[in-house]
């Protein structure tokens, strides 16, 4: 439901009633996962999207007469086999969908409580700031519906009963420090144990960022594939003529400064990849000093194995210590042999997803 | 060169004179690599580029000139510290460039007994056959600028000596077969020990294909991962409502038919990966029947160790040898720990670059 949060934003600055429909569960090839949404207010304006346009029109009459009867429901479609089956081939397509009612802003309903819990969660992800919003889909009829804000500093907001919301909250910042949308099984009392409460925990983040200290040929490569991981990019090099907005026009910011100056004056978080291809010691020494005392997931440099033998023994002069320096991805990327710019740019970012789940990266066949 | 050679067929096919510069070196932060070519006819029309304009204008005056004067000429470029550098960074791009001339068709010169060559060689390219065209950069002046084209079954033409021929041409169809372009050294007496003589190769290859058995959701991002690299892209499943072109946009083809009748009507070569993502024994065991027995580059499988072991042992009761079996790479991808497409994706990707280069995958820094 996050996913619509700029739309949802302004239906609830307008102070408007409306039911959203959200993904919960989705297996086979449902072309939505968990989390997709789909909302609609009172007058029947309709905004997001549960599945390619199969089961819409149903969701939208659920979140209609959701909006009338003010209690969330809970269901599951499967695709039919006309729908989806071709040459007789199995599929099997299904999705639970959480129907939630958000009442409108002065009245005097079930759902108005929900309300202010829907709308700081809602403005805060419109505005790319880090949340979870746990929202209870299985239970006793009075914790249905129920819903929990929880922010990146495990600070959250909701009226569920005590135990219950900081166990619950516990649960979903670590579903949202990993970037996880997904359910969490708990007891009405706030133990760990299954216990009958099932609640759907939704995270949005904004992106993790990849910042590529170097604006060399190869960087536009490594630009690209950080793209497609979903990476927010910043290039930074202190040669302006290089540094070009021409030159790297998939990339998020460029940034034209000392490499260490500017990792220095930014912000960088857990989730933050630093590919440093600057290749030159007099930027690779201050700026991996820096960085490898920061709380960040990857730091990767480029370099043949002697100028990566000659980098160290530099660092270790600066006096970066050993643990520090066991820290640094040197040569950066995966060993894949490869030599053009695409090939070692997949290289790069397949070793920060390697390294963000604790893999080796060998073959998986092996 | 080749790079330009549907606009160069052109200019053959009309009978003009022109003269080729093409860059055969570049080290430090040069725009464009080896092969980047530019060419001027009589007339002086331009097309190409070597540079990102720096030397353009200088290049130009060389190729006016050679077609005066009929005769090659090697030239090295540097990039002055006023057009690259800023802030006192040092960077050090430096180019050479080989400025073929060739003569008019009718024309009765140096150059002329050339022509036929660059003609095969730049229609093949432009037809996106493979093949080679080696020219002589450094040596006697009686070789400087003479051309061989070779094909990539080894054949070749040309009028340079035999046993230097046949020494070029192999040495040429091994830079062929890696898609790589580069200068080889040799002896004028075609011995292998460098001579005197620098060749320079260029190669021209048809992308490699990537065939993605299986519409299913994952596999829209690694048609993308994909395209990245390079590949020609082909998604191929039998249930016609997956198989569209609107589930995979950046698709170079896409194909509704059953997966084993397609890779038994489809051409492949030594380049070629398949991705069998089909995970379905009634797909998976006839397809990977057939895939494996072709002489692909990559042949890999999804599916848990579970489905990976079934499918074996259905794979060994239809008839596979362990030694067919043993290619197979299965589950596939580089173990990255990635559960997103584009997670998934990247270590299917990195996986057929580690296998192409005979790479385990493993942290380069390790």
């Amino acid at each position: 439901m996050l996913d619509i949060a700029a739309e949802l934003t302004e239906w609830l600055a307008e102070g408007r009633a409306f039911a959203v429909a959200t993904v919960v569960g989705a297996s086979g090839s449902a072309p939505r996962g968990p989390g997709a949404a789909l909302a609609v207010d009172a007058e029947g304006t309709v905004i997001g999207s549960v599945s390619g346009g199969c089961v819409e029109g149903a969701v939208y009459e659920l979140c209609a007469q959701a909006l009338v009867d003010g209690a969330p429901v809970l269901e599951r479609f499967g695709y039919s086999d006309e729908d989806a089956f071709a040459v007789g081939l199995t599929c099997g397509g299904v999705i639970d969908i959480l129907v939630t009612p958000v009442g409108a802003e002065r009245a005097v309903s079930a759902g108005a409580a929900e309300r202010a819990v829907f709308a700081r969660a809602v403005e805060a992800a419109g505005q790319g700031e880090g949340v979870a919003l746990a929202r209870v889909m299985r239970g006793p009829a009075e914790l249905v519906g129920q819903a929990l804000m929880v922010r990146t500093d495990g600070s959250y907001e909701g009226r569920l009963p005590d135990a219950l919301a900081r166990t619950l909250a516990d649960e979903a910042k670590a579903l949202l420090d990993a970037g996880r949308t997904g359910t969490v099984e708990l007891s009405e009392d706030g133990s760990r144990c299954p216990g009958g409460l099932t609640v759907f925990v939704e995270s949005s983040l904004p992106p993790p960022r990849m910042i590529v200290f170097g604006s060399i040929d190869f960087a536009a490569a490594l630009v690209r594939a950080g793209k497609f991981l979903g990476y927010h990019v910043t290039v930074c090099d202190a040669r302006e003529v290089f540094t070009t907005r021409a030159r790297f026009p998939e990339a998020d910011e460029i940034v034209v400064d000392w490499p260490h100056r500017y990792l220095a004056r930014t912000s960088v978080d857990r989730r933050t990849v630093l590919c440093v291809l600057t290749h030159d010691p007099k930027f690779d020494v201050p700026l991996l000093e820096l960085a490898l005392r920061l709380p960040v997931a990857y730091v990767g440099a480029m370099g043949s194995r002697r100028t990566h033998e000659d980098r160290n023994r530099r660092l270790r002069e600066a006096g970066v210590a050993e643990a520090e320096l066991a820290r640094l991805r040197s040569p950066i990327g995966l060993d894949l042999g490869g030599r053009t710019p695409e090939e070692v740019a997949v290289s790069i970012v397949a070793e920060t997803v390697a390294v963000r789940h604790g893999r080796g990266g060998g073959a998986l066949g092996s």
